[in-house]
């Protein structure tokens, strides 16, 4: 049996090539010990998720808008209490992310490496323009990519649309990310390929039901970017 | 003599298709107003301008980097004494700008339906992606256009590789807006036409010197996008 041609291979970023979900733990865990003379670690977090879905429509993914989302729910837990040098502690602290290192995820250099000149590869990453760019620079892996996408949101529309201006056949593009949500279904959704390689922690707003998943065949999956060749190979030419 | 052939029309979003320093400055009054106890309003601009500056590198073009430098300008301006609830202020007037209605600049519609179909139409914008997307549906306009990018940043490498991913001619390419430091000279350096339409008001950082200007060939200007059509049919077929 033939298997699939694949002409080309699009990467998520966040947390498929490099760390990402990590680092806005560690702000979290900041901004929780500043205002734990006020709240318990719970209440707080609880309250800085809702704000920050609230936001989203506003201030969209990425750094900017979670920093304003903190600032917010700074002012509200301690009803306007917290001081203006705590504040500027969180816009240090934002100042920090954005010039974080990026840290490459096992595999992923020695995959790209693999895979280029064998299809067309891409980034589609959701968030913030300056953000996306200012990391896939520091990654280093900027010269694997033919080309680079940041959407605002990945929906099934998005993908379409995308897929559509770049001319892509679904039937010939496979997706590997870590984020069911966002990175999966849509594209099995438009008729694409995609692969799920799970990360050890997934925002709650990007989490799926299990009722949700059965509506799908097994979704494929491996482990890390180590697994992702032999599994290409064993489904698809190239 | 034949005029040039032009294929691409590329044009710039804030204050060429629609009004948006506007709002900038009418939120820079609010912001003025509520410092005025503390500072003079040079004073408090002059801050304002260089927060704003020293933070595009972390925080980029549009409504949410400029938040977060009225917040730190707040902070900084007031020693700290700023309360959680005049910073709210401050966040409650960010989403009122995110969400604020786009006026278009006049004759651009009409420019628009009478350009559609004779060339490639496409927008080239600088800034927040959330905000330059939103603000495009919101316009109305997007039914003219083929392509919508928006770039971090709009120097000549940026339209370089612009140019290149989109496979664009720059002889058979023009760019019209309202900035010579943005949309015109870095277009005109790489060897694309370019049309200044002037607006009633440009940020510092965008205006450029005299001695600058000097290097170049007079550059095409027209008043408002009411003179644009004829100024194309005397210059370009298409």
């Amino acid at each position: 049996m033939s298997t699939p041609q694949l002409k080309t291979i699009a990467f998520d970023a966040d947390d498929t090539l490099w760390r990402n979900e990590d680092l806005f733990h560690s702000s979290q865990d900041y901004f929780v010990q500043m205002l734990e003379k006020y709240h318990s670690k719970e209440y707080i977090l609880e309250h800085l998720n809702s704000i920050q879905i609230a936001n989203l429509s506003n201030f969209g993914y990425g750094i900017k808008g979670f920093t304003l989302s903190m600032i917010e729910t700074a002012i509200s837990l301690t009803e306007g209490r917290i001081t203006g040098y705590e504040i500027h502690e969180i816009i240090t602290l934002a100042k920090q992310m954005v010039a974080s290192p990026v840290e490459l995820l096992p595999g992923v250099e020695e995959l790209l490496q693999s895979l280029q000149g064998r299809c067309q590869l891409m980034v589609i990453t959701k968030g913030d323009l300056l953000d996306q760019e200012g990391k896939l620079a520091r990654s280093g892996l900027a010269q694997y990519f033919d080309l680079y996408e940041v959407v605002s949101n990945k929906k099934e529309s998005n993908y379409q649309r995308l897929f559509e201006r770049l001319q892509l056949k679904p039937s010939e593009t496979l997706m590997i990310g870590n984020s069911l949500r966002s990175d999966i279904l849509p594209v099995l959704n438009v008729g694409g390929h995609a692969l799920h390689i799970p990360y050890h922690t997934t925002w709650s707003h990007e989490q799926v039901t299990q009722a949700e998943l059965d509506a799908y065949q097994p979704i494929a999956t491996v482990r890390s970017a180590e697994d992702v060749l032999s599994w290409l190979d064993a489904h698809f030419s190239m």
